[in-house]
């Protein structure tokens, strides 16, 4: 008994330490985007790779697998269910970081750095050539890593555990596969619609300030326990549940298009306050999945923030803080134009998932070695037309344009639609639970949708993996569907297609 | 020759990695005070104790102590000047280090933390009881770390040379009591003579931010590899020469309290960015001393900044930036008055000095046991009576003003008084040598000052220990006669007492 006492007090506070660990290196990574003056960089990067190499040193120490060990054959940790838990992910953490050797490891950081820098020019320059020998280093490592990390069917189904534990090639396949064919039907169908108009809300940033701030802690963002400032590539670090940071950008000539990015990272920044604080130590206190915390942003972003009642409800809000009266139902319409697009980031609700599709396929053949890097330029163009109708001429609309590949995070994409498909699971559930839902956005009162995601996903943490804590509260329903009855039921009616 | 070279690399390696922990330290410092949300401080506190623990474990590293070993006994090292620096420094920084139980360390850490709180606490109720028992622990600990430092003729010689390395009570002394009685005098004789009137210059706070950036790029800080913020109380972070942060205050009722400010702390921030950046690991490219850092924001603030000269560039700034025409020969006027106050960091050029005497004066017989902490109320009314003239009645006028103590540093106070004797000895050669200094300072021409500054002491680094560093440039010569020599020229001409 004393041992495993004294394993679980050891286990918890080097648990506590690699947390503080990553707290600081996520106020490093904050200060990067936000203010370090350029310069500073040559110092930022030698200072992460210190935390870095601090916090793979911290997991992969002997003793830690030690005290797992003890805590594994003692039945009454075992029993419970947060203990159970904390083993389980700290388990995972630390065979992952064992089976990658730091050679390994380095030589990823370095191919990283040296794929965003490639990346950049590539991109400035429209140039791919520039970018190929880079990526193809990174696609090189991430087999290597894939193969450190035992036997799977395709080397694609190591890489994306990481990022929602228990998926695989074969299980996003089974989601992607049928959810493309039938958004491409829905896509059809709009297309032959006249297409709605965009309805740009010009407003002077001053205002738009205000008016991000009144929304975020309308929604239930607690500013006292977080911020929000501008970055190029807005974002949200949560240093834990009392320090937690959104970012944004202001368009002066489109309201909505800074302030449901802001919304979007809301919904980031609540799950990261809501956090069971108390169970540091246990690892439980941490997000579920990437796809969960994806789940939060895009039910936010989409579900409410695209959605009439949520206009109608700003409109008063802009008129007090800019004097601008907005048109809610041009808005609206605006806010949910569905049309194809290069960009996958400027993508409506619609098309959004095809732009995931089509990375989702290439990374996997891509990692398969089934297709070549010098041939993905013209796979890329040929998945465009056969997903989303259109066909991009130049590198930067299309294989050029996001930065995940070239940064090493191959394996990432498939948490977007992940997201988009919890959160339609999610709405259904609130929906039936909260029957006031809409007439609650109209007035601005959130509190109980917060409140259910509160004690439905955010307080639970990471007590299960992402899929199965969503199998726990959407049992037996299908994802797809889910989401397809969202997106029918609101694009349906708007473009008169229903 | 291996084992030496082996050495020096590992040595080096070492000390670069303490420099980014240093460097992490800062930004956790500075975001703590620019940006994070209060609530936060929870986790910053275990943050800092971790990279803190991290910094010690480094340096006490028994492989440390054979690499310095090693190095000392190779002949070509020692006579080496950067090398032999290198050893000098790190030396005394392990032996310190060594020297001190982690349980005595990490109890000043509390009682720093906890005399910080009471202090706030004290100073806010304004009731010096409140303070006095976590001031005593202090103390306490403080004598205790004098006595492991080792055999000193009193305590607290042994914290001093924390701050200027070589310095002891007695050489502290012979400047101080001889500095003391010249300003006693020098101040009743301005105090016989009419006040100069103040003369605020009240400027919209937009205004200002342009203001205060002309002023700070014109004086040379380069703010591509910096930034200027705002802080309630302001200081200076450098990361690293490519990474140094200047925070500020605004006054809307008078530009030069802040202005005065911001040119003091681009003073310091000139010095880190000026620093030998290429020799890092070597521990050269840190500062030389606590003393000679003030001596540069000294230099800025008081020597430049309440120039004459200075105002005269500086008035058609404001004109251009905020309208508002400044009478240059008022604000030079009132930016000099002198008159006793309560408050040290309000307090004029020549009363400053007195001010810092009091709290030597104070530190040292509190350490020593010679004055009991009941009775320091009491020892200060009497000391500032004898030293400045006026006996501040409000506990927080007084003893309480100051957070270094309950902060834990003891022994710190003399560093701004020795700033301000170098920053006259600096002034004198550079007067010699820049005939046309205040030709060129009326035409906001500050290159070459900065450049002398550069080569004469930026770039020497830590290469030097402070008080060594000052002695090769003004060797012989009394800093005592150089700063009475600067108050007696520019006071006995303002005041009509010449």
């Amino acid at each position: 008994m004393h041992d495993v006492t004294t394993a679980w007090q050891s286990l918890t506070e080097r648990v506590q330490e690699l947390r503080d660990l990553a707290g600081i290196e996520g106020i490093l990574e904050w200060d990067q985007h936000v203010w370090m003056p350029a310069p500073g960089g040559a110092y930022r990067g030698r200072q992460k790779a210190l935390t870095s190499r601090l916090r793979h040193e911290g997991i992969v120490d002997p003793q830690v697998g030690d005290w797992l060990g003890t805590l594994a054959e003692d039945p009454a940790t075992v029993a419970d269910p947060v203990r159970a838990a904390a083993l389980r992910n700290i388990r995972r953490e630390r065979d992952r970081a064992v089976k990658l050797p730091a050679r390994l490891v380095e030589a990823q950081a370095e191919a990283a750095s040296a794929g965003f820098a490639a990346w950049v020019d590539a991109r400035e320059a429209d140039d791919f050539s520039r970018f190929a020998g880079p990526l193809g280093r990174i696609l090189e490592l991430a087999r290597e890593e894939a193969a450190c990390l035992g036997p799977v069917a395709h080397p694609y189904d190591a890489l994306v555990d990481r990022f929602d534990p228990g998926l695989d090639s074969a299980s996003l396949s089974a989601l992607f596969t049928p959810l493309a064919a039938r958004l491409t039907e829905l896509l059809d169908r709009i297309r032959q619609a006249p297409p709605l108009a965009a309805h740009p809300v010009a407003v002077p940033v001053d205002a738009q300030r205000r008016i991000h701030a009144r929304v975020v802690a309308a929604l239930g963002f607690d500013m006292e326990r977080g911020r929000l400032d501008e970055a190029h590539h807005p974002f949200t670090m949560g240093i834990g549940p009392r320090d937690v940071r959104l970012t944004t950008r202001y368009n002066p000539e489109d309201l909505m298009a800074g302030l449901l990015g802001t919304v979007h990272e809301t919904g980031h920044g609540m799950y990261e306050q809501g956090l069971p604080e108390e169970q540091v130590g246990t690892t439980v206190d941490e997000p579920a999945s990437t796809g969960v915390h994806e789940s939060q942003s895009r039910f936010w972003e989409n579900v409410i923030g695209r959605s009439r009642p949520f206009l109608a409800w700003l409109a008063p809000i802009v008129r007090e803080e800019s004097g601008i009266d907005m048109d809610v139902e041009a808005v609206f319409r605006s806010a949910n134009r569905v049309a194809p697009s290069f960009i996958r980031v400027e993508a409506d609700e619609v098309t959004y998932n095809l732009h995931i599709a089509l990375r989702f396929q290439l990374e996997h053949a891509l990692l398969g070695g089934e297709l070549r890097v010098e041939d993905l330029p013209g796979a890329w163009q040929e998945r465009s037309q056969a997903l989303l109708g259109i066909r991009p001429e130049r590198a930067a609309d299309g294989v050029l344009q996001d930065v995940h590949w070239g940064a090493g995070l191959i394996g990432y994409f498939p948490s977007y639609t992940l997201g988009n498909l919890y959160a339609a699971l999610l709405t259904r559930r609130i929906e039936a639970e909260l029957p006031e839902l809409w007439e609650q956005v109209a007035t601005g009162t959130f509190a109980p949708t917060l409140e259910w995601l509160r004690s439905h996903v955010h307080r639970q943490g990471h007590l299960l993996d992402g899929p199965q804590l969503i199998e726990e509260l959407a049992p037996g329903q299908d994802p797809v569907d889910a989401l397809m009855a969202h997106l029918e039921g609101r694009h349906g009616k708007l473009h008169g297609i229903s």
